[in-house]
């Protein structure tokens, strides 16, 4: 397997790492430190031979020499002392065209690159199936936390109905701060960065794009489908009022950013997915409600296995590195037997859109105080077929501020009513739409509007 | 693979059922009705052709006709048109002749059976790795939730350090009735009597002996060693008082059973496994606090993946069906591939004493209200090096009840504590000691007694 180790068991598997920041500074550590250690659990000796890195004379890993070190990425792929590579640079290109190269070199990959998986994944599960190797991507969603195995092998039985994710430490942070201590958005969130859970540009993460990318992932090996992050209807936090979460815990939920992927017909092989990111109100009886902090976690709904929840750190050097470490191992093993995982590329899915959704909705809309509004207000969710499940008014001065649960609607019908509310004279502003996760109270009973 | 299926891909891998109850029954009705989209899902398409039963007269599936029922358990384990045998018999004899000999015909088998795992688990690994056949078991413990393969394969580089799970979901149900509405002991299992969760003789459940067996098989899996359920330390949740959970409230914890399993010492390849199960005090904000009713989840701390928790459903029929189902498929995959997976037997564990297990406690002590009573008890304390952090007097008539809680101490010197209160005249009653987890607040600052 190696070049001159031949079949001897103890041989090391050698390991090139493309990009060495937190998460390839964190696996050289482990690796270096503890090879050792993870021979003896694993029967698996792996070894970081090379290691290329942008800028080699700004690097400062003390471990890392001029001898594994090189500014050259093209040449680790190529390098016949590695027998496996790890993509841990980010984005689309290089990494792509160096992942394919490795592949096509006969060389398992293992990539924590959720951009390159949620835009080209299949393209490259594809080539993966062609070269006859492993493209392991555990680390690539959710950090440290199982998922790839469990979705694909613990549950390839089940029938998968729905998978709801926080998946985004980022936004969960500032929503648990607004949620616990009662401060404002752009307090949370400078917080954030302070304590380095936050870029400068926070937008990839506040946007939403982040936790699209991972949802597109998740849709895929939850429902077997090739679902791209262009795929996901998305919408972020920052329209999040500390007011919106007041309200939130009064009726009983947490405000949190969720991802979700759920079955929306179609046939088993076929399935029709339904995926997008948004705000949600969660019950607080919900175990998604208790997810604190930077952490992640990923709820499954599951036709036979009922409700199940995996949850940890969803990024960090560390908990990255130790799922890219566990897919190194079985990469490691496949390659020693000869053979490789089940991974194969998926037909590409039919994606329901968002104006197909039904769930239930909360609104808030700003209003002139005076008699007859509220009638106005009501006779247009009525118009489009909305039902209200409960109204609270707040006073604002002059205005009030009339807060809207919503029964089970369609998407389309609640954006409609926006649409026509905003052009009502009475109303100053349309809050924030949230959509509310859990079992319409009344969804039995008769309604009225 | 088939006796008459050679290589077809389509031909399907036929499946012998051991023992029909609510498993056995989900599983075939899964199977019976679901095998096409199992079959799209996966590309295995399983038949189950054979099922043992013990009375044949009295069972009533609909769909089981005589074709594929017998009583005769041994004939489904020879039968040619058998590939994969499914084993939930429950107990040892006659389920591990019966699964050797189906490994020794060169079939996979697959089983939920905790008992079986828990005792000879080692012995059936051997045999499945002499026979070059996969031995899966993810039902045998936590149910639906996947945690060999999190395990073994997602973490397998990673140096766990502890798991500690919820593992059993009648003793959850009774302390989270007893802790939610504040109901005794009694009333709260006569009701998880009355709903099915618990047996007519409890006792398997109440006093921690199916727990027990779980935790020997998340320690095996988790540290690579043969422990078994005799190496567990064992105590149940009968002596719970509805004021200890009151005081564990006021305290800002949760009562829970839980089945913990440490690295307490010794190699990488041999490490020293502290195991046990026994009711603890956990902080609310930890994630196992949350976890309610018969809902198992088992939380894993690991060196660089941090602190993952998974969760679900522990026990029920469609759940762990769904466990067995994804080993089948996985047990087919391998069977196709002409291969099998890693599992291999395992190195006997030296197992750490409970002796010497080092935490904090939660004691408490009825003693006649008198002066004096309380430094005769702090002495006890004092003179086991065992040291205080807090305690609280509460009176009951003539008597005062004392509850501690103790800083970091020894399990040897707790308990030697107790034997000697127990023989102080003014001690009336020594009650339920229960462990404290969660770091010590002032085990840096200095300590008085």
């Amino acid at each position: 397997m190696t070049a001159d180790g031949g079949d001897d068991p103890q041989a090391p598997v050698r390991v090139g790492v493309l990009g060495c920041g937190t998460v390839g500074g964190a696996l050289i550590s482990i690796l270096d430190e503890g090879a050792d250690e993870v021979a003896a659990r694993t029967g698996i000796r792996l070894e970081v031979t090379r290691v290329a890195v942008r800028n080699v004379a700004r690097y400062r890993l003390p471990t890392l020499g001029s001898d594994r070190l090189t500014h050259d990425a093209h040449s680790v792929v190529c390098d016949p002392d590695v027998d496996v590579v790890v993509e841990l640079i980010g984005g689309i290109e290089p990494a792509r065209t160096l992942l394919v190269e490795a592949m096509r070199a006969g060389k398992p990959v293992v990539s924590a690159n959720k951009e390159l998986l949620a835009n080209v994944g299949n393209e490259l599960l594809a080539e993966a199936e062609r070269a006859g190797v492993d493209l392991l991507y555990e680390a690539a969603v959710a950090g440290a936390i199982p998922l790839v195995r469990p979705l694909t092998e613990s549950l390839a039985g089940e029938r998968i109905l729905r998978v709801m994710g926080i998946v985004n430490g980022t936004t969960n942070f500032v929503l648990t701060r607004m949620s616990e201590d009662g401060i404002g958005y752009g307090e949370a969130l400078a917080e954030a960065q302070r304590l380095g859970y936050a870029e400068r540009d926070p937008s990839a993460d506040v946007e939403g794009y982040d936790a699209a990318a991972k949802a597109a992932i998740i849709a895929g090996i939850a429902f077997n489908a090739d679902v791209v992050a262009g795929d996901v209807y998305r919408e972020g936090i920052t329209g999040i009022d500390p007011s919106d979460i007041e309200f939130a815990h009064r009726l009983g939920y947490e405000v949190k950013l969720l991802a979700v992927a759920e079955r929306a017909g179609g046939s088993a092989a076929r399935p029709v997915v339904a995926v997008r990111v948004h705000p949600a109100m969660v019950p607080r009886d919900h175990p998604l409600a208790g997810v604190r902090g930077s952490y992640n976690a990923v709820f499954i709904e599951g036709e036979a296995s009922g409700e199940l929840m995996l949850y940890g750190r969803g990024a960090g050097g560390r908990p990255t590195a130790s799922a890219v470490l566990g897919d190194l191992v079985d990469a490691a093993h496949n390659l020693r037997a000869g053979g490789r995982g089940r991974a194969a590329p998926r037909a590409r899915s039919e994606i329901r859109p968002i104006d197909e959704l039904e769930t239930q909705y909360y609104l808030t809309i700003d209003v002139e105080d005076r008699p007859g509004v509220l009638a106005a207000v009501a006779t247009v969710f009525g118009g489009h077929r909305v039902s209200i499940r409960s109204m609270e008014q707040v006073g604002l001065g002059g205005e009030a501020r009339l807060v809207f649960i919503t029964h089970t609607a369609l998407e389309a019908d609640i954006q409609a009513t926006i649409s026509e509310l905003a052009l009502l004279e009475s109303v100053e502003r349309v809050g924030k739409l949230i959509r509310v996760i859990g079992p319409d109270p009344d969804a039995a009973s008769g309604r009225a509007t």
